[in-house]
């Protein structure tokens, strides 16, 4: 029961490696030119400081998803892989958040600010971007799963177990 | 010294609770008239769907506040609480996020997609915008506190404690 378990959680972990992964491959290689009347100019992450954000935060995560695949079960680091796994998707969550609010305007534009949506002139672009973001959301779904497991493995706050 | 913990636990509430009811407060009470060329146009929080997120996320941290100011010390509740935490401080943090995604273009333009920075018409309403981002992310730094200090409480996770 105990090794079921754990191979549950090490594939878990394996998913969510894999969609952050996958997030920042798939936004750092989306760029995409297009001419707006006589200004060419190329559609890429770097052009908007969320979008790099984004990408930066996407990697940090990686790299941790990583390095916690091949720690071993018995290692008192796991107690601190809880609040770590805290943080990390905290930051997810925030990157996703700030890149989103930026792919909505760009997709539909803001008629307030005068801000034109430019997703017609480079859909490819846009179209990475959709996939960077639901990539990184289950890579944020998958982690909110773990987290709120090891809490109710630890805290019991509905109190299904007798004390 | 368990009375003082507890003083000072409520007292790192009340103070998140402020911070996200301020928040809610500046936010909403900002509005601003100005005129972009012949149009004139209200500058509100309502304009944009991120800064709309901002404000129901920090209201629903406010009332959840309030709420656990008054949950009696020795309720099993307590235990929920860390769990909703969590879930409140990623809300809280998604919002600001968005926001402050939003407010940078308002604030700084993005050039490739031709966004042009709206604060110089709208200064009051964008001065508005910073503050209650600032007040927000008060409100996000105590919830993290507490929270990192539950996580420590329980699970010890830097091992300071001999088991």
């Amino acid at each position: 029961m105990a090794k079921t378990g754990r191979i549950c959680h090490l594939l878990l972990r394996f998913l969510a490696f894999s969609a952050t992964l996958s997030a920042v491959v798939v936004m750092v290689s989306s760029h995409e030119k297009a001419s707006f009347f006589t200004v060419s100019f190329e559609a890429k992450y770097t052009n908007s400081p969320a979008f790099k954000y984004f990408v930066i935060a996407n990697s940090i995560v990686t790299v941790y998803g990583f390095f916690v695949l091949f720690l071993p079960a018995e290692s008192l680091l796991w107690r601190l892989v809880v609040a770590m796994d805290m943080v990390l998707t905290m930051l997810l969550i925030s990157s996703i958040s700030a890149a989103l609010a930026i792919a909505q305007v760009a997709k539909n534009g803001n008629n307030y600010a005068a801000w034109l949506p430019i997703c017609g002139s480079v859909p490819k672009f846009c179209n990475h971007m959709t996939g960077a973001l639901v990539a990184s959301f289950i890579g944020v779904i998958i982690y909110l799963i773990l987290l709120l497991h090891s809490i109710h493995t630890v805290l019991d706050p509905l109190l299904l177990r007798k004390t």
